[in-house]
């Protein structure tokens, strides 16, 4: 289901992305969906890439993933299939044996060896996977699509808008490039969710070593987003190198000079994509940021952030604009954490709500009420209690996210 | 605020609730609340009763949990004082001293040992305590009001109906009441919540088996409930006795047959109270119980049922009337729990919508959708992994907890 409303979070317009040299993209259109749109994007890498991906921790999980799990033992990626439309998962041996006969089809197809495609399966849970009209569809014949952006817009399910973003850097003499695409909106919580991130890069560097910039980057990024708490059977992040650009001397560490600035564009892409999917969460019409800081701990600082922007009380008083900061002492207090009442300070943006433990006279309500109505708050919860600290992306519950999830399926 | 609207999940009449003999009610209207109401109950003991407290687990409290705390050392009660429309949560020294002035004031007016008193305030965080009105109220001459329903509409807060039971049993010879009254309705959550409990028995008892009971019955009712997820600073529930009826023999352990009825009943009232709550959880319109069987463990089964009651994905869903059971299957999934997909059934009632790992093709749609159009549905998880079970009750989240919840302080 895909909604002609668009989340008042979008940003004004889609940055153009720039396709990846090496890598042709094919775009279907397999009716998976009532309505006429694209629900396939199939990337064909012309020679064997890099490829590293991080998956959801939920137990169970999308054939899919078991798949591609086998398959990222090689490090080598020829192809990568996304479909919309259908999660498959929880679909038995049915959604099992699609897979097979997928990657059959794609190897007579495009000739790829069934071990170097990697497949990724977005939408409804428990259906059967439709592999029939999928394998009717991809049997036409079509040319690869220049436009990248095709592809963000086949990997939407209840996306309002697409997501993909471009950055080129200088590495070594050359012009280089990353392209990364996202989608999700719902089941959206800090160890990922809905989401399916793909990242494209063309610096060669060993494959043990882009599994770790992957994992540490996805920690710094997707990892850090949440929007109802509900995380999903089908969370990916997917980067692939087509090597394309090689360095002046091997790269043996994250450290290396060499790809410092690559690493600097990369985050940035990673941000980008993450905030992206809370400025798409479902019904949001917030954007709220909330930094914890002085903990004890940065397990503290991050339960708590948790606790705040996964509370639902919380992000419905946001939507309503309600300075009601009682429930983030709420939030933090049900982490169970030890506090200090009369050291904690809370911010909505600028303005300090709380002093020595009880409410902050000195600010007039009307500025904060202001405040509560701009688009993006920030909230700042000073535990003064150490010097670690942790900051996650939310968005407030809304109306609408309850319009939304009351009839996906049905 | 108090709501016009009341809950379609409220019981179709009030409960007649009696009086316990030894106890005097007080109601007043302190001006809690922009509107007319009252405010206030307060419980007069005639001679000392005995006295059981469990109390909220988050790590910021209600000022008043810690005066309990101390007070509760000596497991004698005098009073129950009980406001609503302010938490006397954070709010610093004002708030504690406020306490300590409320408890000098009852001490004069009633002449209850301050070390006797009992204080639970629920409503608003972190606004100053209003104790001035409520000193001046509580100086005013009352008589004792018979009508013990009157206590149970004072401490409402956010409830949109009284919530009270009382059951009569034999106990040795004589007839014996066990009357308890409760409130809540947001922020209940498995570990007690802005709820507050108050039972009143009859059964003279050892203070230690009081509480020992108090806690045992609260795991199994109060504990087991869920509305957001979110747990208050206020969560506390009492349990007092008057002693006016002395066993034959002295009780020496939960097991003596004397109290075997007593037991029984009593938990027949803490789980109707706590069920109340939910019935009235904010903008329910549907009561769901989740019975998690066959697992590993009964921590198993718990983080699942807890898991499952508390996305918000599962419970717009079940508001929507929507058979999307694959947000069940997600919601168990990100407990990160081994499960075995096979042999996991999911039922909506008696309809079974999962097979070997996929979807149960053999039930028809159209009894499934009108099965979910009841007010109260059961969703139960076999996991087919062990012999342990646990349930919780919950409801659904609407349209109508947002409205209440975006403005409940502005």
């Amino acid at each position: 289901m895909t909604y002609r409303y668009k989340s008042p979070l979008a940003p004004k317009k889609f940055n153009k992305i720039k396709a990846i040299a090496g890598i042709d993209l094919y775009i279907y259109s397999a009716g998976l969906y009532n309505k006429q749109r694209n629900d396939i994007a199939l990337f064909i890498f012309k020679k064997p890439g890099s490829i590293a991906e991080v998956f959801t921790k939920s137990s169970i999980k999308s054939h899919t993933l078991n798949w591609n799990k086998k398959n990222l033992k090689s490090k080598t990626v020829n192809a990568i299939f996304i479909n919309s439309g259908n999660a498959n998962t929880f679909t038995g041996n049915q959604g099992i044996k699609s897979i097979s006969d997928l990657a059959n089809k794609i190897l007579n197809q495009y000739n790829v060896p069934v071990n170097k495609l990697f497949v990724c399966s977005t939408g409804v849970i428990g259906e059967p996977f439709p592999i029939k009209k999928i394998l009717s569809e991809i049997s036409k014949t079509r040319l690869p699509s220049k436009d990248w952006s095709q592809a963000t817009k086949a990997i939407m399910t209840t996306d309002t808008f697409p997501k993909g973003i471009t950055r080129s850097f200088k590495f070594n003499d050359s012009k280089s490039y990353i392209t990364g695409i996202s989608k999700g909106s719902g089941m959206i919580e800090p160890n990922m969710a809905t989401m399916l991130g793909f990242v494209f890069i063309e610096i060669d560097m060993p494959k043990k070593l882009l599994q770790k910039l992957l994992t540490e980057v996805t920690d710094d990024t997707f990892n850090k987003i949440t929007v109802d708490g509900d995380e999903s059977t089908n969370d990916t992040v997917i980067l692939t190198s087509t090597n394309r650009l090689a360095p002046k001397r091997a790269i043996k560490s994250l450290k290396d000079p060499q790809i410092k600035t690559f690493q600097k564009q990369l985050k940035f892409v990673f941000k980008y994509l993450a905030e992206l999917i809370v400025r798409d969460g479902e019904g949001a019409s917030k954007l709220i940021t909330i930094i914890v800081k002085n903990a004890r701990s940065e397990l503290q600082a991050k339960k708590i952030a948790k606790s705040i922007g996964n509370s639902t009380l919380f992000k419905t008083a946001i939507y309503g604009e309600d300075a009601n900061w009682g429930r983030i002492v709420m939030a933090i207090s049900k982490t169970y954490e030890a506090i200090d009442q009369k050291k904690l300070k809370i911010f909505f943006g600028n303005y300090k709500v709380t002093h020595n433990g009880a409410e902050n006279k000195i600010n007039s309500n009307s500025k904060i009420k202001n405040y509560l109505k701009r688009k993006e708050i920030k909230i700042i919860v000073d535990l003064g209690l150490g010097k670690n600290s942790y900051d996650i992306l939310t968005c407030d519950l809304s109306h609408k996210y309850i319009d939304i999830n009351a009839s996906y399926k049905s």
